[in-house]
């Protein structure tokens, strides 16, 4: 992909890539590994704060999940852009788990999902398109209701 | 593998590929990156509708389970076939998570996931196994029990 | 790296490499695929039981938690050791999933999940770094508290 081909679409979309995840003690937000590149798992954050804690069927709604979702999605690609240089190297996205906080009953999954999903391919088209799965847990990290891991493709440098 | 004879070879089982899951706006059904093909979870359907709803350990029995698992491999398969064109580029399959729907106490993921780990070995025999990770969830898209998220080895064109 | 450096790290730490897993019938402990090793999903067993059983909020501190997440990294360890034959083809640790059986209002995984991460930068130090994801599941197998899945790069033979 072009960089600044993509900087300008996330602008013409009103996107703004959030600050890049800090790498902790413990792990690193990516690690490329030949044309793999594979994000740690992201819990949507905004000033600090976990974005729409709680869970889905019980005190979020489908719409704040797809939000929580996209919010993800794109520290993911934060991330990626952080570890890459740029984003001229990242080719597609490849795979998307989205782990749903969720009640026992709750069913709507793939909807909240989307939010990540649309969110990519708004920002990157047919190489936004990505094999996903959405699965429903118990809990997530300081009570997210979503968090989302990704393995991207990339050029070999 | 070549393609006629994992054809035979379902044939002589008595197994059917599912339907190739149709791509949905949001994700695609595979993603092919460099030697590796990553299947979108697949959830077991049939006829429109899932197969063996609810959860284990709750209303969903051992041997419902492995047969939604079972199923839900199935469908994984047809998926790469259909990307693929053919089983003939399909090296191995490499990874397969079972995402189980659980109550809280059920502790046989590991008898659920066997429906499809024994499936993957009674079509393709040594290459069909694989490294498995079994987890029980809260819930799962449709009210699954079963959803099943694979990644293959491929040879490249 | 090199087998006999990472032994004697080992041992300086004051660990013990586990028993390698058993290949069971239905799948394989490790599956390698061009440069990545894939490691099936590690539950803490030590003598045959499951170490720390229970769900993190209910009836396992997160302490336990974190052992039970290191034990897990040990024995996923020893799976790409028994695979390879030894150290010298492992890179580096490149994405780890910690599945903790969690209670739905439990929020502290990542102390759980750091069990394994610290566990692995222990012995490996910057080559131990990963991608991670951690997460709340509602069950596991053999009532376990922490399943720990594990992606390495290798250096092809």
């Amino acid at each position: 992909m072009n960089d600044a081909a993509v900087l300008a679409r996330l602008q013409e979309l009103g996107l703004e890539l959030p600050p890049a995840p800090v790498p902790v003690a413990a792990y690193v937000p990516v690690v490329v590994a030949g044309s793999l590149a594979f994000v740690a798992g992201q819990v949507p954050m905004a000033d600090g704060r976990v974005e729409h804690p709680g869970h889905l069927g019980v005190d979020v709604s489908i719409g704040d999940g797809a939000a929580a979702a996209a919010r993800a999605a794109m520290q993911a690609l934060s991330a990626l852009r952080a570890a890459l240089g740029s984003f001229d190297r990242l080719l597609r996205i490849v795979q998307v788990t989205v782990f749903v906080a969720s009640a026992p009953d709750f069913i709507e999954h793939p909807k909240v999902a989307n939010g990540a999903s649309e969110r990519l391919i708004e920002v990157f088209g047919d190489d936004g398109k990505h094999a996903r799965a959405a699965v429903g847990m118990s809990s997530l990290p300081l009570g997210a209701s979503v968090e989302v891991q990704m393995i991207a493709e990339i050029a070999r440098p």
